[in-house]
């Protein structure tokens, strides 16, 4: 197979893919996967156990791929910009129930000044954006302003929710639970304020991969946003969230080189193959640009992409022993396990499928936007 | 326009090409642009100055895509694995000038096997990588292994090359010129080396834009490969090379979101749109995930991309100050400086090209493998 090449294991998403249903059933919680991690309609339905089902989407270009293999129920979850509504309207008008997301009058006002224009029952629906943990997006909870922002929205007003972005912070997984618990209440006790002021506000949604893992509790929630746990990753194993063995995507790369005195191996996977993210570099163990694995994908030990040039990766041993190259001839294989698996497969526009150690398909992905 | 986008200032790349020609007309060397910045036919031709030229890639997929283009003399410059081989002799054998890159006696071997296949004249043409600043690939001046390589390539030895991608770790100009002289000396002693042995070493080649730039002599060399310069980039900038007025692309965000308590900006352009690039975190000035600018490109004091998920960039001052809220209106369009626009550029499929302050075409990416 050419290199570098984007490997997906479909018995891991499958098996990622149950577990979090299981549990959310298990909850009582609707599970509503964010497909920006694959950007993919299999591995969409593989998350959903069905052929179709509700989704959240970062981008209008992910809206209009599903829209296509025929989803109708869509969350577009990145706060809305005034000039995308014309485009969030022709997919309303063409039969999708459409949600964007505000945390300012100006925007809930922008949403309202859309659905003015649209005729009959149909209307773009919004959630208003909570900021459980101060880390990006959303009002915190409390502030008098969501009230002013329920009332611009006009009538399109259908729930509230937040994303614990926090999560990846933290050092355990108590932590993260304290992070879940935080996420729920902050949506809870704002849907309840809305509530008391005579706004209707039947979805309550929360979301991230660490905090759904591991909450103690969904009460109050109607929804579950959940994206990187189709795929797992190295920021997710070192959190707890999930063991090197779930990481169902890897890079397939070849040795290029030996540099025998610095004991490095070169591969051509460099940052264009393996993306720049280095999200395991604020953990306790810097997993470098990736885990190096032989060819099946089991871990190599101590071996990490410790640099990375476009099309150029540097392996080495993360305690600086000596390599033993004659296991790694030039133009051997390797796999490379990711840091983030969202940002790594955005550098493909499609999956070399394997099953029981068999390429068994192309999947695509919907980039752009 | 939809955001985020791609924007690429013609008269600002116009102006880099001519900038880098002059200088390395001046010093008589040739040029051959390294195309892996732009993967794009319009940038390649006015880098060059004329249709087509002498041209150096990092995957065969721009070979590919330049040859369709009409391009025949094209520089493979990623070390060859040897399953590589067939495809380049693919391309060889439809008439295509290609050299690949070797640093080993495994890989010259390879090539050799390859060129016993081809018959008639043509050839797959080799170059050794010399290791000129051990920051990544090649053999160091005056290693033993230089004749062994060159022997094993068995008559296709075309030259020698080096990278010295130290130079982008330079505190200083004078420290630049330091590394330039280092990677002419490297290679052309490895030249020297080589023909005193009986070797012919018609191609000396360098490359990198800081060195390009700043280089006291070329004495020796043949051929200088650049890329970068034609966007140039907040790296770039940071090193001395360019100013920020130079930088040729930008991304085209929305504002959507304050946070007035924090005082941020959010927009939407995260790291899918700017890339995870962090190169300036080792500079002089951190320029976070980039340098924010008005609608026509004009910096903003001290705004720089302080945060970024994937669909959502934070934006502070670098002092922390705090923001005009009222200068950035929900849904105002930002434009923002890339750390590395090889980077940066590699995030989309197509630029937005402008010129005179109007969209006047797209260019398309050879982007994969």
């Amino acid at each position: 197979m050419r290199t570098p090449a984007l490997i997906l294991d479909v018995a891991k998403v499958k098996r990622n893919c149950v577990r979090m249903r299981e549990r959310l059933d298990a909850q009582a919680v609707a599970l509503r996967p964010h497909v920006k991690t694959a950007k993919n309609i299999e591995v969409a339905r593989l998350a959903l156990g069905a052929d179709r089902g509700p989704i959240t989407v970062s981008t209008l270009r992910e809206a209009e791929y599903f829209i296509e293999q025929g989803f109708t129920d869509i969350l577009y979850a990145v706060g809305i910009a005034p000039a995308k509504l014309e485009r969030v309207a022709e997919l309303v008008r063409a039969g999708t129930l459409m949600s964007v997301i505000v945390d300012s009058v100006d925007a809930a006002r922008a949403v309202a000044a859309a659905n003015s224009l649209l005729a009959g029952e149909r209307r773009i629906r919004a959630l208003i954006e909570i900021d459980s943990d101060g880390h990006r997006a959303g009002i915190r909870p409390g502030d008098g302003r969501l009230t002013a922002v329920a009332r611009a929205l006009d009538g399109a007003l259908e729930g509230v929710m937040t994303h614990a972005g926090d999560s990846y912070n933290c050092a355990t997984v108590d932590a993260i639970r304290v992070v879940a618990a935080r996420e729920r209440d902050a949506v809870v006790a704002s849907a309840n304020a809305l509530q008391a002021e005579g706004f209707p506000c039947p979805t309550v949604s929360v979301g991230s991969t660490p905090t759904a893992t591991f909450a103690d509790s969904f009460e109050g929630v109607t929804e579950v946003r959940v994206g990187v746990y189709v795929f797992q990753d190295l920021v997710m194993a070192g959190l707890g969230v999930c063991s090197l063995d779930d990481i169902a995507i890897s890079v397939l790369g070849s040795v290029i080189g030996h540099q025998r005195d610095k004991n490095w191996l070169i591969t051509d996977a460099g940052w264009m193959a393996l993306s720049g993210d280095r999200g395991t570099a604020r953990q306790k163990v810097d997993q470098g640009f990736g885990v190096v694995c032989d060819e099946v994908g089991r871990p190599i030990d101590d071996l990490i992409v410790s640099g990375a040039n476009q099309e150029h990766g540097i392996v080495a041993r993360r305690g600086g022993g000596p390599i033993d190259f004659d296991r790694f001839a030039i133009g051997s294989s390797l796999r490379i396990l990711p840091n983030h698996a969202c940002a790594t497969a955005a550098q493909y526009d499609h999956y070399e499928v394997f099953e029981g150690g068999k390429r068994v398909a192309r999947w695509e992905r919907a980039n752009g936007w």
